[in-house]
């Protein structure tokens, strides 16, 4: 009987073979099989939570530590956190780009800048549910690049779904603040209350999608998957989610409040 | 020789004596000592990816799925998204209350819209950062409710660096885009970039702090640290974030943007 273990990933083809094996050890041998030594089960489980920890740091959008919190230095802390929040910070100034694009909507219309962060959020909100639940689907070896299609249309209709719900609760929201007289949106309210429906489902939609197929794109192009943060995702979708949002405006207010 | 194992959280204690004892099986016994059965390391790896499983999915900010993603039902997989994506909106909607307060100031001054989104994401990524590393290390056993002191310390000269790096950039950011005439940020621009630069100080400190503190706080109150998910923290970072931008703003350009 022989294992053989192709040394590209050695730990993680190490812990496939051990979840699949049921072994407690399992030798080591050169090419011309001779003993090297021995690789036992808790030399794995060691293994295992450490993979863990470099996955959920990544996920939580900066560099694995490879340190315990608690003995890493100051500077290597920095280091590791600092270069990734630059790189979303980078990315999110296509916001403030966005943002400069819709100024004239913005200036006739302020009541829309209020939904800004809401809409935003609600799209990296659902993209990093997707691309969380992907990645550790893909690190248990559940899919591959093969099943893209397979999570797209489960993610398509999810997204519709999920983005129905929020727009319905963000249409009441509009709704009832305007009728109990706690804000008021101005005479178009209903159709601003109709925008924040149809972007919340475009937003959302456009969340889930991306954020399922980018970790899958990123192992395909043989990145690592976690590298599509939760914090990555976010910013992506939000440049794009602006982007959705004023052009729903556009179409919906056009003629009353966009004149 | 005895290990004994009060089962609380019978998975949790019985990953940490194996990881901490080096065993590859120990016994189950009963009150009076008779042997029930035996647990196994190779039972344990698995426990540990499922325990992991439910952990990232958590961070993500849904419900732990409890089934592979390829065979849960569409029916599940939207119960287990929306009640998080829902409670999600529901604070996110705090924001659109906070904007309506500030209504005003924005029409007054539509230039300060135009770096929502960048400022409040720069917070909700700082905290998503730093709540991953303190759930994971909490995870671990590296840290405790404890260390609170410790964390608060070590996080808060690090908000204030990673603050200071964003601001510059974003000071930069601003003052080069005026003066390569790529936008124009008005006469007061000088101004409009300081508020910039402090309020970015101010929030990735405050989403240091509170992605730190927030894990620490719900494993106190007998809560899961994983619950306070990436999205989570983002959305309490986004309406605090809010209120420190435009406090910022009312102090620096009162008596010229905003008077």
């Amino acid at each position: 009987m022989g294992i053989s273990l192709q040394v590209n990933h050695p730990q993680k083809e190490a812990i496939s073979i051990f979840r699949n094996n049921s072994r407690y050890a399992l030798p080591v041998v050169n090419d011309s099989g001779v003993l090297l030594g021995i690789v036992t089960l808790d030399d794995v489980l060691r293994l295992v939570e450490k993979e863990n920890t470099r996955e959920i740091q990544k996920i939580g959008g900066s560099e694995a530590l490879d340190e315990p919190y608690t003995s890493i230095s100051f500077v290597n802390l920095i280091r590791k956190r600092a270069g990734w929040l630059v790189i979303l910070f980078l990315g999110e100034m296509l916001t403030a780009s966005a943002m400069g694009h819709f100024a004239d909507e913005i200036s006739k219309a302020t009541v829309l800048a209020l939904f800004i962060p809401l809409i935003i959020s609600s799209g990296g909100n659902s993209g990093s549910q997707a691309s969380s639940i992907i990645i550790r689907s893909m690190a248990l070896g559940e899919i591959g690049f093969a099943d893209w299609f397979f999570v797209i249309r489960k993610e398509l209709f999810s997204g519709l779904l999920l983005g129905t719900i929020l727009g319905i609760v963000g249409f009441f929201r509009i709704f009832l603040w305007q009728h109990l007289h706690l804000y008021d949106y101005g005479e178009h309210w209903k159709l601003v209350a109709l925008t924040v429906f149809f972007a919340l489902i475009g937003v959302v939609l456009w969340g889930t999608i991306s954020g399922s197929m980018l970790p899958i794109i990123l192992k395909k192009l043989g990145a690592d998957p976690a590298a599509s943060s939760a914090p990555f995702v976010a910013t992506l979708v939000d440049v794009t989610g602006l982007i959705i949002y004023f052009s729903v405006a556009f179409i919906i207010l056009q003629g009353t409040l966009l004149k």
